[in-house]
């Protein structure tokens, strides 16, 4: 196959006039920042952990303090702000033609993810919280240095101050590395989007308790290990666009699968498709495929008979898909000290990539897909996504059985890691990074394309066109290089 | 002012790695196309217009035929198709807090608006099609190729088929130089958007009646003419992107005005902001305006009062905003020959844009604006755009006054174009491009941005960065240059 090529401008480029992200692959220099190593790393969050007393009881509906069913069957906050869980039906021609109503997460305010840079004797230092969130498998995760709801910075729960907020937001700002509107869980939310942000200071940083400078290479480290890394974590990490390393590391590596990847991060080694081509055909399936959503009372839903709502949760006798419960939360370290709230529990999750070597350059296999609350139709997706829609018989995903009997050593990339703990109890997700052998059709069947990591990194700077799924296997793969 | 250079890949090349636009500027060649000028395509343009007989009746939303009220109060045609009036609930603090609820257009689908584009001895036409709509003021206007809702060509009206679609899909497709889903009016429309495609063919292309050959200038020279270009074309027009001006052309043009809309086609020419910078601004005003939209039975918004439904249509006691009619149509040349439906009749509108000299670059002065129907919260709207919703006292926008008092020599292009006459009942904006003086201030109001042609052509290559208003200048201010 022979490859389009393009100028190191072209592309990844597009946005980066100003070159914020310099150095960023320049890792050859020793590391003089706060913490000395992994290890060190580790023991500081045990410590954290320890810090942390927290209880999470699951309690009745009519327990939740603050919360209530609406005339809708709607379960509501009563600030009116926070999330609601509501009822969405949706009709749509993905795969087969279909139409249901469920129950869905409501959150139309846009939260703030921003992680904090600083360089540190030169190397980029990325600011991360050891934060504890109600539905977290492990209680304590490293979230970005903020990580907030509208309600959290406008100050509708009455709680204390987000730290380090100022660098994100006024005149204290940073330079910005990457802003970007992203979406997140199109089976469990309506229209759900977040803007991510990585703001770089040169200021002096306080470093508060509960926070630790890390470097990307230990980030990538510490993205094998199963939930450490929060969702919000990694999708903000997948907009980080950190340039192309220099020709001369991409040669000196030996292995050809790095030295590949490497090379997908830089236009000029071409890619079988222009940027050109790959988002014209999510356009075209954004047009070719129907999806109607209408927002329903939850009442609507439960009416149908597919879902029930008992004291303490709402789900189907089936037990697929999810269930809505809710939590009693005692924690010492949060914005407030004591509240409940309505999480969703779903099934467990698989997302699988499938990489190829094209011409030298690492392709990723992504498809363009519909999901129940996707804003603009469909984004694009892993190779392989179990979502709770599609565990049933008959069901199963076209190349699923392929990843999951790929040999060992072709599997790049292999952790559980969780969604986020703020909404979803106990969420898990396998993320599997397999390569595809020669037999691997380097030909995409409709609605799959293989892009490289640059076309992906020029993509995240736009919103809605990688689904949080893609973007965590983006975030592993990508930091892995480091 | 020391404007930010970009190079000529940089921004406006980006997709453009396969140069699919070669040779739109190089009009210094004759043009030997089957259109001789002007005069003559005014004379064909006549003649179509006295073929086809035509009439449009107001009549009673009663005597619709295949459409009627349903339990929602929603009016909704029997096929579940088209589309259908429906109400909206939003709630915003754009400008200031407010919440209200409205009828809207709910039409889900994603409809195709396609020019097809090919060279006659090198100079590339665009094939235009003399189409009536029922709302046009005028009954004629010069349409795109295909004009088709979702419903056309899958035959949901039983009307004939659509001429020339399949250069635009399925294996006849000829080079997609453009291909994105842009936005419709916020104000009347909910998450309303069409597929904008641009194709060139190199096959031969039989000349049906109705349809005719027209240059780039040709089409500049006609969007002089009030009400002539329809809505349509003019959104299609602006994605094109025409690339760039060479510099020997650029350095010839004596008008100090047009050399500043020719250099800023070309990023080499510099920038008041990057491009990333044009993207923040957008995205830090999605994040920060609040815009809650929920879709309600329309029998709930006129419950509220404010909004009253009699035999012949739903309108406000005051007048304002718009009104809801009914129609019945009798021509001879559409899809179908007699058909019935709704139309939206609103008030008239304007839309300024205030363009600046800098640096000798041009610079277009968008602001990032909220309106009830928008999909992702805001999108880059005119300097100035007087929407139904603002006509009030003490509602003024703060630079409508300076736009309407500029000099005549200030006043680059003014003339009244039409929305869509499928949906809007003699539905005119009044579209005014003004050069702002020295006194203008350089740097914006917030939510304000100065953008260069070729970065506005760069946001077009994606979806719902411009609102269909802007759109229309853009295409206006870029064709005339032509």
């Amino acid at each position: 196959m022979t490859l389009a090529h393009g100028t190191a401008t072209q592309a990844a480029g597009e946005l980066h006039d100003h070159g914020p992200a310099d150095g960023f692959w320049d890792f050859a220099r020793p590391a003089g920042g706060p913490v000395a190593g992994i290890a060190e790393f580790r023991h500081w969050f045990a410590r954290q952990a320890r810090a942390h007393r927290y209880a999470v009881d699951r309690v009745p509906f009519s327990a939740l303090s603050g919360w209530h069913f609406d005339a809708d069957g709607d379960l509501v906050h009563e600030s009116g702000g926070f999330f609601a869980i509501s009822g969405l039906r949706v009709r749509t021609d993905f795969r087969r033609p279909r139409a249901w109503a469920q129950p869905v997460i409501v959150q139309p305010e846009i939260g703030l993810l921003g992680i904090l840079v600083k360089r540190f004797d030169g190397v980029p230092h990325l600011l991360m919280q050891a934060k504890m969130e109600p539905g977290n498998v492990n209680t304590l995760q490293l979230s970005p240095t903020v990580q907030a709801t509208r309600s959290n910075y406008t100050g509708v729960h009455r709680g204390r101050r987000v730290p380090y907020v100022e660098y994100f937001m006024g005149p204290r700002r940073g330079t910005v590395l990457a802003d970007s509107l992203q979406s997140e869980q199109g089976w469990w939310f309506l229209h759900k989007r977040n803007r991510n942000m990585v703001v770089e200071t040169r200021d002096e940083v306080p470093l508060l308790d509960g926070f630790s400078w890390l470097t990307l290479a230990q980030l990538g480290e510490l993205l094998t290990t199963d939930n450490l890394v929060n969702m919000d974590s990694r999708t903000v990490l997948s907009t980080l666009a950190c340039g192309e390393p220099a020709p001369g590391l991409v040669d000196t590596v030996a292995d050809p699968y790095r030295r590949a990847a490497l090379r997908s991060l830089a236009p000029r080694y071409g890619s079988v498709h222009s940027l050109h081509e790959v988002l014209r055909r999510l356009t075209d399936s954004r047009a070719r495929h129907e999806l109607v959503q209408r927002r329903v009372p939850l009442r609507d839903v439960l009416d149908e008979g597919l879902w029930r709502r008992t004291e303490t949760g709402i789900a189907r006798p089936d037990g697929r898909h999810f269930e809505v419960i809710g939590v009693d939360v005692r924690a010492e370290r949060r914005e407030v000290g004591r509240w409940s709230q309505p999480l969703v529990a779903p099934v467990a999750g698989l997302s699988g990539l499938f990489v190829k070597r094209i011409d030298g350059v690492l392709h990723l296999l992504l498809e363009a897909r519909v999901e129940a609350g996707t804003l603009n139709v469909c984004e694009y997706a892993p190779s392989v996504q179990c979502s709770p829609s599609h565990q049933g018989a008959g069901e199963r995903p076209e190349l699923l059985d392929r990843l999951l009997s790929a040999p060992r050593e072709r599997i790049r990339y292999d952790a559980v890691q969780s969604e986020e703990g703020g909404r979803f109890h106990h969420a898990v997700t396998r993320n599997l990074i397999v390569e595809a052998d020669d037999a691997f059709a380097a030909v995409e069947p409709e609605g799959y394309c293989w892009v490289t990591l640059h076309q992906a990194q020029a993509l995240l700077r736009h919103s809605n066109y990688l689904n949080v799924q893609a973007r965590t296997l983006i975030a592993c793969l990508q930091l892995g290089l480091f």
